[in-house]
């Protein structure tokens, strides 16, 4: 199982926020959804070899973590309202749940309290991967990413307004690596892309060679 | 300047759509706002060397060309909502177009009316490119990539139902090649990721050796 994560700094924990303006009323909502879309659709399809865990750490009920898992994931659309639909109907499921408690709201998707540090110690994940700008270039690292596929990768991106600088401490004295998608800063929605084209292409070639 | 066209093939002509069901009343035009993100919001900024041509085929007053042009863009959200709302602007000045006419709706966007085969026939491309599943792989084509960068490429992309017969025997006939982003058939958004993606790496390549 492949898992992403993405930091929603400012992401609100409370349902309390408007489809009609989720830019300007949810903590920036509007990129996590992005960020479900880039994990889990393929053009027929959804990607099930995939959980997205959303760090939610706005206002509300801070901090959530919001897993997606594509395992059992129903009524995915591509649109950014229905997804934040979804997240909505989540959030309102987690108003104060004990810490440890975890929370189904609709199919193949959970809640339950906790921060990045939390859903590292838990999840046993290896390797930890930081996707960062001017890193490590994703290829030519090709050994390597045929390592992940028998393995549970952790993939971490931030928000539009990146990682703190706690979350990097975390990260480096957890012996993460940091890789960059291309040349250019990009959203984080867009960097799942290209990581995910990335594994796409080595599993392919792996697959032939066996 | 490189040009990225993507045909929608049901999306409304005419501003009668509800921005609270983009999927549902306007022929998808969520697919098209998707696009719009894709080929030009960078982490911090707008591709400003990017016309995107959205080619709208469905009811109210087919077929359309709308062009927003990375170059004089404004107010460019990465949400969809509010992409749909500046589309919905451009559909409303566009209604009862004369042939021929052009009509600014709000910087960087124009609407005309026409279809794919009066874009390519106005637009002096060269190349265009058929973004097609299971065609030849953009990696590999390194030095036709470097080609582009000093040319005026269109990159032609379907919506969730494809091309048509019809635009495939069009793009045929003027010897349009095929190129395929990866193993995985994607949506036409995750497909403009990757596809800028490659360009930004040759592109880079081509500015250090020079």
């Amino acid at each position: 199982m492949k898992h992403i994560t993405v930091v929603g700094n400012l992401a609100f924990t409370s349902p309390q926020f408007s489809l009609d303006d989720l830019p300007g009323s949810s903590g920036r909502i509007d990129v996590l959804c992005r960020s479900v879309n880039s994990a889990f659709l393929l053009s027929h399809g959804i990607r099930r070899d995939i959980q997205l865990h959303l760090i939610l750490r706005g206002k509300g009920d801070p901090p959530k973590i919001l897993t997606l898992d594509g395992g059992h994931l129903k009524h995915l659309n591509p649109d950014e309202r229905s997804t934040a639909a979804l997240i909505k109907i989540a959030l309102k499921e987690g108003l104060g749940l004990d810490s440890g408690d975890i929370r189904r709201s609709t199919p193949g998707i959970t809640i339950r309290r906790g921060d990045l540090y939390d859903l590292i110690e838990e999840g046993g994940f290896d390797p930890i991967i930081y996707l960062q700008e001017a890193s490590r270039d994703i290829r030519g690292i090709e050994s390597e990413i045929e390592e992940w596929l028998d393995k549970d990768p952790l993939f971490v991106l931030g928000d539009h307004t990146g990682l703190n600088r706690a979350d990097e401490k975390l990260l480096d004295d957890l012996g993460a690596s940091r890789i960059s998608v291309g040349p250019r800063v990009l959203h984080a929605d867009h960097c799942i892309i290209l990581l995910l084209n990335e594994i796409d292409r080595v599993a392919l070639k792996f697959r032939e060679k066996a």
